[in-house]
C-alpha cells in the first residue's frame, strides 16, 4: 500500500531478550527468566545518543505505536502523534516503544511458554508491577546503548510508567510527559479493574487461566470487561454527542433484548473486537499492575517519592471531562512536583472527550508536546540525527 | 423480635390481581393476563381518602418499603424515611408501595408462571415500560378506592415513575417528589444497563432466560452486573472515604488474583449477595424499561410532556456527586416544569455519597420531605386519619 505522506511507513517489530542467566527479580520477590520485550523504534539516534524518547503505552496498547506492519491498513496506536513533523518528530528524535511485561503483544506474559514446563505460563506467570515493567524497559534502553533518555511520555497506564521512571530512575531521563494519569490508583479505578476481572473469572472458558490449548477462550468475559472499559473512556457529554438515544438500525423500539441503541452496538462491537486482539489473562495481569500502583506508598507522601526528581522537566496534562483520571489527580501530582522544585508545565485541557481525549485531541496535544520538546531540545542542546539519503 | 420505637413493626405483604378477563395492553402492543402486583400499605386512609402517598422503588427494590416481615431482622428498603414521625409519616398518611411489573418480588415478571404453558414465562414475558409499570400501579390505586393520590415519591427509577405519573396521569395526583432521577435515560445510563445485560447473556447458565428449573442459575453474570451497578451508585469521593486503598484482611499485597482491596471485597460481597435475592431475567426487563424511558420523545420537548401538569406541586432533588443521574438532568426537568408554571421546590444537595445519597442523606431528606408534605397537607386541607386504640 501507499503510506500517507507524514507516515513513518513500514516498520519492523523487534525483540530483546534478557535475564537468560541471571533471573529478573520482580517486586513481589518472584523471578522470571528469560524476559522478552517486543519493541519498535522510529527515527535515528544522533551521534551523542541524546535524542531518545521512550513512549509507554496504556492497558491494551503494544510496542507498535506508529507506522505500518506489512499488510496492515491501520497504523500503530499513536500514529497521530509519532512521525515526521508530528508531535514526536521522527526526523529529530529516536523514538522507542516497547510492549509492557505481562501483556500479549510479544513481550513475556501469561501466554508465553514457560521454559520449565514447555506450556504457556497461564496463572503461573508471576504478578508484575508498574515498577517491574519500567525496570524491564530500562534494560532495553541500556541494550540500545542509551545512557539517558531525553524524555519518557505516555497517557493513562503509560503515564504511570512515566511517573515511575521519574520517581525511581531520575538519572536516566531529562524530561517526563505524563498524560491523563495518576500517581496513585484510586479505589474507583481498582473497582473498575476488579469488575473487569470478575467478568473474566465468571466465564467458564477462563478455566483458572488454563485455556490456551482449548478451542473455546474466555471471550465472553473479556468482551464484558472491555465494554466496562469503553464506558469509562468516554464522558457523559461525548456519549450524547456520539450516540444520544439514537437507534442503530431500527426505526422504532423493538421491545426485545437485541442491542438496538447505537451506544449498545458500539459497546458490543468493541467488546467482541477486543477478544480477537487481546489475551484475557494479560487483562488480569496488566490491570493488577495498575491497581498496585501508588507512588506515595513507600515514602508516605508524593513529594517524598519525587525527592530526587527536582532536576527533571515535566509536561503534565489532564482533561476536564476525564472522570476516570480526574484532573485533581494531576493537580496533586503538580503540587508534589512543585514541592521538589521541578520545572513543570501543566495544562488542564477543556475537552468533552473524557479519558480518550489524550488520544483524540490531536491538534492540541501536537502543539503542546511539540513546543515542550522543542524547548527541551534547545535547552539540552540536542543535535539532529544524521539522516541518510536512502 | 422487639421493633424499634419509630418503626411500623410487623407488616403483611399483599397482592392485587387484575386483567383476568380483559388483558392488560402494554405500550409494545403485547398483552398480559392476568397481572399481579405485590404491595404493602402503612398507616390509615382518612375519611375522604385524601391522604394516600404512593412510594415507587428503584431497579432492585420491592413493595416492602418499611416495617418488618415476620422473622426478618432487616426492615424494608426505605424504612429510614417511612414510619411514625418519619419523612413519610405513617401517623398522618396512608402509604402504598408496590413492586413494579417485570420485577421478582411478587409482581408479574419473567419468573411468573405463564397460565398458557404452566411454565415460567422467561423471555416470553413481554417487555414492559415505565409507562406500563405506572398504569398497573394506577389500577392498584383505584382498587384501593383512591381517586387521587396526595403524592407520588421515589428516587432513581422510582423518580422516573414519579415523572410518568405527573406527565401522563396528572389528574390522579396533587404532588410529585422525583429524587436523583431523569426524565430521559441518557446514553451513559443505557451503556451501563447494556453492560449489565451483556454480563448476564455471557453466563451459559442464563440459557436464553430458560433457567428456572435448572440447578445452576446465571448467578455469575448477575453478580458482575450488580458490581457494575454498585460502582455507579457511589462517587469517587465516597469510595475514598469508604475504602481508600485499604486491604481487606492482608497486611501486604498478595501478588495474586484474590480480592484483596477493601473495595474489591465490597463489590464481590454485594454482587454475590444480590444473586440470592434477585432474578437475572428481571434485571434484563427492569433495565430495559429504564432505557426506553424518555418523556420528551413523544412530544418533542420536556415542557410539552408536562403540558397538563402545571397544577401539580413538585419537590425535585438532585445530589452534587451523583454522576449516574447528574444534577443537570434535574435542572432540565425544573426548566420544563417552570415553563408550565408548576409549583416547584428544587434542591441540588451538596453530598459526597453519589447516587446512593437519596437513600443515605436521611436527615436532610427527612427535613425536606416532611416540610414539603406538611405544606402540602395544610394547603390541600388533608385531614388526619382516625387512629384506632388497638
Amino acid at each position: 500500500m501507499a503510506f500517507p505522506a507524514n507516515s513513518i511507513g513500514l516498520v519492523q517489530p523487534q525483540q530483546f531478550t534478557f535475564a537468560q542467566e541471571e533471573p529478573f527479580r520482580l517486586e513481589s520477590g518472584a523471578t522470571l527468566s528469560p524476559v522478552t520485550l517486543a519493541y519498535e523504534t522510529y527515527g535515528k539516534l544522533n551521534a551523542d545518543r541524546s535524542n531518545a524518547i521512550l513512549i509507554v503505552h496504556a492497558l491494551s496498547g503494544s510496542g507498535h505505536a506508529a507506522g505500518y506492519h506489512a499488510g496492515d491498513d491501520k497504523p500503530g496506536w499513536w500514529d497521530d502523534c509519532i512521525g515526521p513533523g508530528k508531535a514526536f518528530d521522527s526526523n529529530r528524535f529516536f523514538i522507542i516503544c516497547s510492549n509492557v511485561l505481562g501483556s500479549c503483544y510479544g513481550s513475556s506474559g501469561p501466554a508465553t511458554v514457560d521454559p520449565d514446563s514447555s506450556e504457556p505460563y497461564g496463572l503461573r506467570f508471576p504478578v508484575v508491577t508498574i515498577g517491574d515493567m519500567v525496570r524491564a524497559q530500562a534494560q532495553l534502553v541500556a541494550h540500545l546503548g542509551i545512557e539517558q533518555l531525553l524524555c519518557v511520555a505516555g497517557g493513562s497506564m503509560g503515564g504511570m510508567q512515566v511517573l515511575e521512571w521519574a520517581a525511581h530512575h531520575p538519572t536516566k531521563l531529562k524530561a517526563a510527559i505524563p498524560l491523563a494519569t495518576t500517581a496513585r490508583h484510586s479505589p474507583m479505578l481498582i473497582a473498575l479493574s476488579e469488575v473487569g476481572r470478575q467478568a473474566i473469572y465468571a466465564d467458564p472458558n477462563w478455566n483458572n487461566g488454563a485455556y490456551y490449548t482449548a478451542t473455546q477462550k474466555p471471550d465472553a468475559g473479556l468482551a464484558v470487561a472491555r465494554m466496562v472499559g469503553h464506558i469509562t473512556y468516554l464522558s457523559e457529554e461525548s456519549m450524547h454527542q456520539k450516540f444520544g438515544r439514537r437507534l442503530q438500525t431500527r426505526e422504532r423500539y423493538g421491545f426485545d433484548f437485541q442491542s438496538e441503541f447505537a451506544v449498545e452496538s458500539y459497546l458490543k462491537y468493541n467488546g467482541n473486537n477486543f477478544t480477537r486482539r487481546f489475551d484475557a489473562n494479560s487483562y488480569l495481569y496488566v490491570t493488577k499492575a495498575m491497581d498496585y500502583f501508588d507512588l506515595s506508598e513507600e515514602t508516605g507522601s508524593l513529594a517524598a517519592a519525587f525527592a530526587h526528581s527536582g532536576h527533571l522537566k515535566f509536561l503534565v496534562v489532564s482533561f476536564t471531562s476525564d472522570w476516570l483520571y480526574p484532573s485533581y489527580h494531576s493537580k496533586e501530582l503538580v503540587g508534589a512536583l512543585t514541592a521538589v522544585n521541578a520545572d513543570i508545565s501543566y495544562l488542564d485541557i477543556q475537552s468533552s472527550w473524557g479519558h480518550d481525549a489524550f488520544l483524540l485531541e490531536v491538534d492540541t496535544m501536537t502543539k503542546l508536546i511539540a513546543s515542550f520538546l522543542e524547548r527541551l531540545a534547545r535547552e539540552e542542546e540536542v543535535a539532529l540525527p544524521v539522516i541518510s539519503n536512502q
